[in-house]
């Protein structure tokens, strides 16, 4: 008997026998643990674009509760049903309530949402004006821990860097390659940046952009573009980071940059992160 | 200067200097290419659900095409536009139509087209009631060669196998696992099986199903129903092509299960292929 | 001309024409960089097992420094040298050695290396007594920063996990599943976790070990021990947190656990981070 | 109990009642299986390198064997001990034995081994000497089909593409970026192609070659080589068609290449297969 069975009556969980609630029970080891929860659910979303219109994707989610020392197991399925309940599109907002239902509903003091899923950003080629789509990560994880609670948004944007070393020194060419220039970024109260805000503030300092259909036209003018602006990976988390500090929305950011390098089977990598609450002696 | 500075006018192609169009050359070398054009493009979906609606999900695409022996190169753009242009919800009939696009106007004889997109189906827990999402991987292939145009779906649905061995030889309890049941199939002329049928195939000949929610009670049920119907991954993979045999739409299938061992940190895996057009003699 | 043509002096830098070296001028953004090394670089190494032996397998190497607020890049050449030079199988140790010799070299403050292999056990099964290797994924990690230098050994173990909410609630069977321990340890002064250690630790609180060859008696010994040592994804990270207390060696770790679930198609996890150190007040 | 507990006897399979052999039992589906074994087997190998020398490295296999009609199951635990007791280095030949081997013990008439691993070259930088290692990725196939055995070795290069449109229609600059050229060949009776041979040809055919440790004089090298080398995708996979055409050895040949396009965020690919023994007519 499966539930595809149309001629069975739909058992309820009335008529089953009780069944012993075996996470409900007390636990004896004195642990308390600081995150239990679900890993790697897949999820059809709608998310809030910056646009105002609700866009389409997948997510996976990562759901997770502190768990006091006396429990001996949380209410796994509790997690789904939250997911399921959540009937706005996904936003910053939308986060911070799933994070208040998710910690109220497991009876927890602190807890974890992280939720990412694949992006599309529309671009029209730098020449031909040709529509294209860009597709980005982007993760959205909210904590509340000591009663607060924070929600960071990340995105990953793919772009061309361009060494400059190589332009320097070579009497022609500049060896160059894909990079992820990892964005993720707190807001001060009240601010708000989109994933699209994001994503431009990554294309801006990077050597070029990237666009899924160019014409001979546009990849000329992108291939002249990345040369006329090389870029270390250094400079690449350098020049974020400046256009990151003169925004007064962002509180709180961490950037990296990943270079795919075309001259070596290894990446080229940098990090920088800054809480602007903290005064920092470098 | 980039693509959102609305300032500035818009150039066009026209506009731009003439630029030499190097894959449009000859090329000498006299050895053509099996297949070329390009891979790994993400690009948001719409799918025709087995029920009718149309929904969204994320897919993965490779498109190429055969190259004559005196082209140098084929234009890679235009594999993008094929996919910007097709405004119709993602089908058997869809991909067949995209087929012939894609090698009129890339002037091929042969060409093939890959698209990988999870995909999710509603599901109720078998006692409860409960309603919640499976997660399923989908492809579809479609290939054009000799003149002869062919589409494959194949859906890897994830399930619970249980070993008889253990079972018969324990004196309680039997391993079990998470399995992966990997159904193509190609359909005889006007029969359709949709990305539903598959997964119901599949499902039917598993130890249980899996649901993303489960109460008490059908916790209980799947455990019980599981240890009352094991298999090896022989069997998974022999009840399902006898299921595939007996049903007249399939033209040729292939079947494999990958059981992820809850005993090894190996998999155990068995496949069969079958062309119904051939006499096998085993 | 390549570096395979013998017939050809091969050039040195001294006759070279003098290259700027652009990395090495000022930086006038006045922004330091926490991290900028390399990623992702595979190496063969030699491992200092255990038992005392040397043993071979092949490593991931991220590498990265602190960078000076006026300096404009790093040499990344030097991290790559530091490998080439390190002559000794790695150990806890090699490891803080080759972090020494990386702030040295690249003259920085803080930095970071991480090292990730796969590493084999001799494993007997239990009943036949068969001889077979089971695989394990290790980290090392070291960190300097602060003037203080920390290396941290992460190792994660494949087990088996058996539900006790689905033993307790069902007639008979129970589902079970392959699980990650993951233990992450930093030791006393003077003390020392071997690989092994901790391999051992995390396969004594599971429901059942792995290993790669098990005759039928072994089987059958697996699924009964496994049937009766039902643990949840919470029992998996309090047992091992209880017996990593109970370790005068170990003075900081890290437990989690993620059962791959034979009913769902997503992961049960949980984890305990505890630096003995600190006071805890749950 | 488990085993290491080292005060208690060892049972043995002799002590352990008579345990059903339910693998062992006739099947009545009349179903015969293409292949069934064991998937993504983790360990370590010694490989018998072009030098003659013997290196150390981490492979996974996959194993599997016909399964006529009326046996229910394999016995898995073979493949393991087949794997254990290969004494050799592999070699194109040691991978011939294992596959006999495996059919016989298996009493199979079709088998098949896939065996991966990362396999690390040695290189000098082309100006400055610098000697580092590349890591390239192999397969070696074995297939006993029809009575006649087949090993296939597959070699991914990682090497420099660089665009020959981008250079030609810029007026300074062109994108480049990392490529894979895949390369599997069987060889002509009594030749051999070295793992070392294969990457020989990949690396003569790219814009440039990739190492592991460049000083700026190798730097400035490289970059120009690849300016003064441009090929797509297209020229990637014929230049190489064209030096295995040529090369006596090889009876069959794939050849694909991948280039991770430093312009877009997909890939351009292309691929040409062929098996000498045929006539082809394009």
């Amino acid at each position: 008997m499966n539930q595809r069975d149309p001629h069975l009556p739909l058992p309820t969980e009335a008529r089953v026998p009780q069944l012993t609630d075996v996470q409900g029970m007390v636990d004896r080891r004195n642990i308390a643990i600081n995150r239990v929860g679900i890993k790697a659910l897949r999820q059809p979303i709608r998310v809030l674009a910056g646009s105002g219109e609700v866009v389409h994707t997948v997510a996976t989610f990562d759901m997770a509760v502190r768990l006091a020392a006396d429990a001996k197991g949380t209410h796994m399925s509790r997690f789904l049903e939250i997911i399921e309940g959540t009937a706005q599109a996904l936003s910053i907002a939308t986060v911070g309530n799933m994070l208040a239902t998710m910690v109220d509903r497991l009876e927890a003091r602190e807890g974890r949402i992280e939720i990412q899923f694949p992006y599309f950003i529309e671009k029209r080629a730098p020449v031909s004006g040709v529509r294209s789509l860009l597709d980005v990560a982007v993760v959205v994880t909210g904590e509340i821990c000591n009663a607060a609670s924070t929600v960071t948004l990340t995105v990953t944007v793919p772009v061309t860097s361009l060494c400059p070393s190589s332009k320097e020194i070579s009497a022609y060419g500049a060896h160059n390659q894909r990079s992820h220039i990892g964005i993720a970024v707190r807001t001060a109260a009240a601010a708000t940046l989109t994933i699209e805000d994001i994503v431009r503030v990554a294309e801006a300092q990077a050597s070029a952009e990237l666009y899924a259909i160019l014409k001979r036209a546009d990849e000329k003018f992108v291939t002249e573009r990345a040369y006329d602006n090389p870029k270390f990976v250094e400079d690449l988390v350098r020049d974020v980071a400046a256009a990151l500090n003169a925004d007064a929305r962002v509180a709180w950011y961490r950037v990296d940059a990943e270079n795919f390098e075309s001259i070596h089977n290894h990446s080229a990598y940098a990090v920088i992160e800054r809480d602007k609450a903290c005064v920092s002696f470098s």
